[in-house]
């Protein structure tokens, strides 16, 4: 029997070898020579499943908001309503080791998207995403009746958007600071001050 | 008379060229060969006044908060005090062409500081800046006797301070989305949401 080879497979671990890289050394490293070195597929197979640098970063973006979207996918959603939006927002913020390696990635590749057209679209989607995500919190908690009266709701999902991205980044930049404990009660808070 | 130069200047004039490569270009591009070319001094005095690349960037980092710190310095603290806390925190935003480019510099460099210790220090010396300066609108409402009673007063401070951050990335990100009015609403309708 031939060797079948999962062409995803190979593609999502090359994309695992390039986060790494760009987490420990920097996006400025993450050439294919390095991400070959650390992947420990040669240069020629990079270049088969990618042909140019920027195909290779976009999939590995890419990568991190098919993560947080199959976690999300994951959840029942079943529970008391309110620690289900809790535990939602909590999906978006580097509560495990897991996520945390996910969120340093991600904010190296949206500050590279400034500078770098090639990754606007990708980092547009999460971006929008995200938004998405809030907006629909937002929007299950007036439909649950659980949200205060007379709140302005498109202000509060601009408010929760920038909150969640606000902490994920000092979640990574002060990492001793923030246990998951600490986050969980932000968010908590956060969202009981939009509760009647 | 011999020819004085300011030296800080001349350093400022460097460090400026390096945002501009890191803004337009990209981090990884940030060579001293690259900054030279932008600034239109030589390799040759640049490393007269930097000795290596991390001297230069940290320079350069420095400088971002220098600039804020001197805005907040030149504020006259007068009036209302509910417009002068609005003021405050809207020095943080990217409210103007000047700031934007300095946090879209900025941002840059709290992602490399994650992968580069040399940078780790001005890093962590801004974060606890603007800390600091939450920290400062929530006790200054609470002397003014504007706080509501029975707030969570450390809670406050980290979730006005995540606010900061996300909006400024945000905005950095959606600059079409992020008009100046909109930022300013945004922290006019948090602050209100504190104040009794």
């Amino acid at each position: 029997m031939p060797k079948i080879v999962d062409h995803q497979k190979q593609r999502e671990k090359i994309a695992a070898a390039a986060w790494e890289v760009i987490r420990t050394k920097g996006m400025e490293q993450a050439s294919i020579r390095n991400i070959a070195k650390q992947s420990g597929f040669s240069v020629g197979s990079i270049r088969h499943y990618f042909p140019s640098q920027a195909s290779l970063l976009t999939f590995a973006m890419n990568l991190v908001s098919e993560r947080v979207n199959e976690r999300i996918h994951s959840m029942s959603f079943e529970g008391e309503p309110f620690k289900v939006m809790k535990e939602f927002l909590l999906q978006f913020l580097p509560t495990t080791k897991e996520k945390e390696v996910e969120m340093e990635v991600w904010m190296a590749f949206i500050i590279k998207s400034l500078s770098d057209d090639s990754l606007k679209e990708a980092s547009d989607e999460v971006y929008k995403g995200i938004k998405f995500g809030a907006a629909s919190v937002i929007d299950a908690l007036k439909k649950l009746k659980l949200l205060k009266d007379h709140l302005d709701e498109e202000y509060e999902v601009e408010r929760l958007f920038a909150l969640l991205d606000g902490l994920a980044l000092h979640a990574v930049l002060q990492k001793t600071e923030f246990s998951t404990e600490k986050l969980e009660r932000i968010i908590e808070q956060h969202l009981k001050s939009l509760c009647k």
